[in-house]
């Protein structure tokens, strides 16, 4: 069983419409605000040799991409922290904060528990005109397809090459760029974070139409090569960007760096140089 | 070191104002909104033989119990669940989604991890008119102290008494009461989760006055030895009661239950039939 095959379980109990999107969108009075919550923990989350003070920015940094991919702009954070060792505790909270606050949020509250391995759990609420939500859902046929950022660094760290260590053990989410796509019109959006390629399937499932990308567009990781580069940002999980949809002629002034990589169709497919993408990417899988 | 000391490391790092009360609130818009979040896991936070139903139900209501505290609305849940076995997740859920709707929120979000013990981290949102929050600091000498429902089951249950098991397995948060008494014009408030006295203690350090309850005022849980029924009440821990202070003169027609159990005085002091009271009850221990 794998996380894919889980959330038909979810969908089944909670409703479809609280599980395609990065965050859940609320009407609070006249505001419109976006929740999402994210559990990292050691075993699995986080890669080998992280810092307490890079755990706790992690934890902050994959809920601020959240928010972000909804065109939001992140306001408040609460940290659950299942605390291994209590003296970890300090640095982990400095590296939530500074995380935070980098991002223009605040760490508003949260909860601590003893547990036998380091687990964060971190929610985030952001903001938005309602106008400027962006949801997975909302592309069309025409629109050209992009991302932020270059896709496949942090597999390419967590495979040897040290110089991306930042992108895995210090994540920048892209959270101006959310904002100022969410304003410029996207028409749908989602972070990467699981691969490109599964992100471009997840789109798929939202969306009526499909997704043609050209392997020639995609950026990768300098000095890696090419073969590995191409694996890395097609494949690789762990990366912050966002991939989003947007009309051509918005595509003015935006103020951000992007790069388009394709084009919504109308097929229902997932295209990569013009024939179907491999489904394949970073999954958990489960056992039992 | 115990939860209390690592609380103070929080404040150090993330400020005073975020650890005082059982919620953060936030303005959004014209409107007040408070958020929680508590993390739960199997070794040291389900009593033994609970079920996955149970658990899920226990989950949204401890968070629903800190939303009450504040006298606000409960609306929205986000559960982060870190599964032991997959088989597990749709019993999680249904309870969960159960004790949210049974007291008028939604579960609009969340997240899936594999863990060796099973973790489920709730974040709630409520509602409320900025008029009617209450925190914990606020209480006046001369107001009355009081609670709702009956304090000690949960541990009288914990400790073999069948009887109590709903109070333990299926906790009913006060959430009814918590906005009663939000519009009643409650002074102070928090639910007594670690327990009648460190709850009161809580109390004193987020005020400048004290509390003198006595004994003979307190309810008990019934059919149980006076002793060990008043060591439940006074110290046991797991009960989803509210604790709160209010002007005597505004406990008239509020449509709740509730026991006055003493008064605030102007002594910086928590007294029992007039003496100290002893400052124990539910801390979490923590090597190292």
């Amino acid at each position: 069983m794998d996380d894919r095959e889980l959330l038909t379980i979810v969908r089944e109990v909670a409703g479809d419409a609280q599980t395609f999107d990065d965050c859940a969108v609320i009407q609070l009075g006249s505001c419109c605000a976006v929740i999402t919550t994210d559990m990292l923990h050691a075993s699995t989350d986080f890669p080998r040799g992280i810092t307490c003070r890079q755990a706790g920015w992690m934890a902050v940094a994959v809920t601020l991409s959240d928010i972000a991919a909804m065109g939001a702009a992140p306001r408040y954070i609460l940290l659950a922290v299942g605390l291994d060792q209590p003296r970890h505790l300090k640095k982990i909270l400095e590296g939530a904060v500074s995380c935070a606050e980098r991002f223009g949020a605040s760490v508003v509250g949260g909860d601590l528990d003893a547990h036998t391995e380091l687990t964060l759990v971190s929610t985030g609420i952001g903001l938005v005109d309602p106008r400027s939500i962006v949801r997975r859902s909302g592309a069309n046929p025409g629109d050209v397809i992009a991302i932020t950022g270059t896709p496949g660094r942090a597999q390419a760290a967590l495979v040897g090459y040290t110089q991306f260590a930042c992108a895995l053990y210090e994540p920048i989410p892209a959270v101006m760029e959310g904002i100022a796509l969410g304003k410029a019109g996207a028409s749908a959006m989602m972070d990467v974070s699981d691969g490109l390629a599964l992100s471009l399937y997840d789109l798929l499932d939202a969306n009526d139409c499909g997704f043609s990308i050209y392997t020639a567009m995609v950026p990768l990781p300098p000095e890696v090569p090419l073969d590995e580069a191409r694996e890395f940002a097609l494949y690789g999980g762990g990366d912050f960007g966002l991939l989003f949809s947007i009309p051509p002629g918005l595509l003015v002034d935006i103020g951000i760096s992007y790069t388009v990589i394709g084009t919504v169709i109308s097929d229902r497919a997932v295209l990569l140089d013009g024939d179907p993408m491999p489904k394949r990417g970073y999954v958990h899988q489960w056992n039992g």
